[in-house]
């Protein structure tokens, strides 16, 4: 009987149908009986004998796999690809996919909420008055700030689509390469990171994680953006260098940032005590619709691969040149 | 020489152009002393001899204008006119002025900022984290949800424009007058107060304060609404009763409410001990570009009263009409 682990958690909670997709198929599951995000060795002590990992953010390295002699394919409940190690995934003949567009949606519209929230100080006055404080704090609309988006991919792309109600009159964007044809739907400047840095009021992230973008905000680049700049992460932990975060912040650089992803989660650090700091808990993809949808095309693939069907959403080889060559 | 008393704090903070626009025609100006919003007894102390109240959100009740024997332009610094006693004014012959227009962007966008906030729990998950819990939750957002708007007036209208982006499937929409015109924009249901009530996912008010719409939302209205509904107000304290929806949602009923108006301001009260009441302080028009563009054309109406000239934004006939017939 094939069987599959289920890392990510929740799993199956708010809709039961990837679990009884499984069932059907009669494959047999396990859901991560830690109930959060794996370590590599409780990974490792838990691989053993699955065919499929449905799999989170966790790191799945070679290490582990060394460990899952069963292992024929890791299925990610998401789109980010840097918890695995897609290199020794070839070595050792593990095929890979995902689930690329499921998440954006959700992404793009907490990022907005988040957008908002920071311009209006709406989390330092729930907070105030919570404790009996009352303070009227004046913010800014979208309509009177540039925005910088670096990134504008499935998720950047959404973000923007969504600022258009709002009257922003100037929005900067950055990519790998520029992508004119968006500035057809969108009035864009494209321009480069460091211009995005130093000009923008409220700068938003919508990369991967890789070799080229961990640690790309560290003190350096935020001490070049304005005092009063806003900065969101809702893409991945490590791409800002949250110890510079925090430090810089103290200083009383940036007026505020609302962090959704962190290096370690669950998250515990110094940007807790920071009352201008907006923090959740990596619930980008949290909606119920589309957390939905991710599991259940994770498990699909799962299910396609086991009754011995192609893949759907074989990660493309692009996705390996990035990993390898840091692109 | 010509005296006005504002009322309203923080005036003049962030842009110092309203106070040099009163030095600049002679007038004399005192800017509340008590640095909060008056009581009825502060401000009847305050304004014995004054030309003009330069004023926010207080109760200038007949009382009032009793003390203030050389009052005659009252000036208010936004658009809702529930403190001003409209008959003992015109009785008076004390005339009344507003900024209808100015604070309707930063209303809608803190509104839309809210709801989005709400829907994925941002309040809930920043407080835990804060206080070193982390729980990733569930969300909805607007493209899964039937948003209902009551009263489609100036703010109305703008949060409907800035929901364009998100896909929301279905807007109901209540007024006093069905605005048809408006369903060329935007596809709308106009439907009673009642059927938003039972059937909307996330309801936002946007009415005036009046005798009509005064504890307009009770006990048994929440009680029709989804179990797992939403509530924002950034109208008026009142229009939704604070007792009944504390106790309502202290039973578990709604998923979530967002309040940023209240009966007394500043607010203390048992909203502030429920977790999933997002909370703000009276900030909907308090973005720097709406509240500045506030102060000054109210100033500027004082400066052109004081000054010999007409004035440019006087209180019309149907705003006595709705105070005075509760229309």
């Amino acid at each position: 009987m094939a069987k599959a682990l289920i890392t990510t958690v929740p799993f199956g909670d708010k809709n039961r149908l990837p679990l009884e997709m499984l069932e059907d198929a009669g494959i047999e599951y396990l859901i991560n009986p830690h109930n959060a995000k794996l370590t590599e060795d409780q990974l490792a002590e838990l691989v053993a004998d699955f065919d499929v990992i449905i799999a989170g953010t966790e790191k799945i390295t070679d290490k582990v796999m060394a460990r899952a002699t069963n292992l024929k394919l890791i299925s990610r409940v998401g789109v980010g690809l840097d918890g695995v190690d897609l290199m020794a995934a070839k070595k050792r003949g593990v095929r890979v996919s995902y689930t690329p567009e499921a998440p954006s949606p959700a992404v793009a519209e907490l990022t907005l909420g988040l957008m908002l929230a920071l311009l209006r100080s709406v989390h330092i006055a729930n907070t105030q008055i919570h404790q009996g404080k009352w303070q009227r704090i004046f913010g800014r609309r979208l309509a009177e700030t540039t925005i910088g988006v670096i990134g504008v991919g499935r998720i950047g792309t959404r973000v923007l689509r969504r600022t258009k109600g709002f009257g922003t009159p100037r929005i900067l964007v950055n990519d790998i390469v520029p992508n004119y044809e968006l500035s057809r739907e969108f009035k864009l400047d494209w321009v480069t990171k460091e211009q995005i840095y130093s000009e923008a009021d409220i700068i938003t992230l919508h990369l991967p994680l890789t070799r080229l973008t961990k640690n790309m905000i560290r003190r350096e680049q935020l001490m070049t953006m304005k005092r009063d700049a806003m900065i969101i992460n809702t893409a991945r932990g490590g791409i800002i260098n949250e110890h510079d975060l925090s430090e810089v912040m103290r200083t009383g650089h940036l007026s505020g940032a609302a962090i959704d992803v962190f290096e370690h989660e669950p998250y515990k650090g110094p940007l807790a005590e920071i009352d201008r700091c907006l923090l959740t808990a990596h619930m980008g993809s949290m909606s119920v619709d589309c957390r939905t949808r991710m599991e259940i095309e994770a498990t699909d693939e799962a299910v396609r691969f086991l009754t011995g069907k192609p893949l759907a959403s074989e990660v493309p080889q692009v996705e390996y040149d990035v990993q390898s060559q840091g692109l």
